[in-house]
């Protein structure tokens, strides 16, 4: 009962990731996405891009991943992509994650913690498919809305290209189509 | 890449979830939930109490489940738990479901329409597993927000235990520590 109590208390402290507030506007919404329905999207998201994966992966392991990789922005809050991923900031997601996982019963918390960081390192088959899952939403948002992200925070097309080319790691022709949409967006004018 | 961009079609139709309103606050905040978020914190809560179903589960199935359980409600939208369950409501939710799921490449709908059927029906572990997790947020909503939804919806104690006591269908200590949770906000006149 004890044990049960503390993942409850889990359960009412990961609320928090509702209210942390991502760059880009989901599609047709006028407000900004949070970081607790980004999880939800990516998970169903890798699901169903499984098969295109690069390597084989574990599916279960990556949504496992995709979970939880946000859940050191409810101490750290969420940073754009385009800005430089500092170590002052992954210090303290790492932290932020170590405090929330701590809230479960004893035992709990490693694997997680280690599936964090595995995430984080992007060098398993898992970690590289999971990474290149999440970095797709924020593009569609851009990309069925008028650039919104992109213009707010005079993010430029080689910006762009540099950071989502990674998606290549993860998924070659996912990429490959994401390209030709973005160099679609550049000759639409809405990505400079 | 056709295949892709008929999953990418789906990513952005799912969107839509992120917009259906649910009937509690989350804990702390003063808008209401939408049932993308929601799908989210069932899954990972569900994957925090795996070890608490009466029956063996199979998680990685059951989150699977979570994840797509109210894809339905784009179409349907959500009905408090309280309201009676309609055949018309639920109709609307399984054509739901479908027409969403149809805009994935051709053989991939129809594992998830099973599942969907599957956590609907509540028969297997898995589902009752999966429906007890689905029940206990509102809960702590309401527990941890002054009783807001019970209140704002007229619903009575009686009405609680009888809609929630399932629970204890997927994990009886988890019900027994929820009843001793609502019997206190009783008890504190949050709950009538
Ligand atoms: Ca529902």
């Amino acid at each position: 009962m004890q044990e049960i109590e503390q993942v409850l208390s889990f359960m009412v402290e990961i609320e928090k990731l509702k209210d942390v507030h991502r760059k880009t506007k989901p599609v047709g919404l006028a407000r900004y996405e949070n970081s607790a329905e980004h999880s939800w999207h990516v998970c169903l998201s890798a699901l169903m891009l499984q098969q295109y994966a690069n390597q084989p992966v574990n599916i279960d392991r990556v949504i496992k991943m995709l979970l939880i990789h946000d859940l050191g922005e409810i101490d750290a809050g969420d940073t754009i992509i385009y800005a430089t991923e500092t170590p002052e900031n992954k210090a303290l997601e790492l932290a932020g994650i170590k405090r929330v996982m701590a809230l479960l019963p004893a035992g709990q918390a490693e694997q997680y913690i280690e599936l964090w960081l595995e995430f984080e390192a992007g060098a398993s088959n898992d970690a590289q498919f999971a990474k290149a899952i999440d970095r797709v939403p924020p593009l569609l948002h851009n990309l069925h809305g008028e650039g919104h992200s992109w213009k707010a925070n005079k993010v430029t097309k080689e910006q762009v290209f540099k950071v989502n080319s990674r998606i290549a790691k993860g998924s070659k022709p996912l990429w490959e189509l994401l390209e030709e949409k973005l160099q679609a967006a550049i000759d639409e004018g809405l990505l400079k």
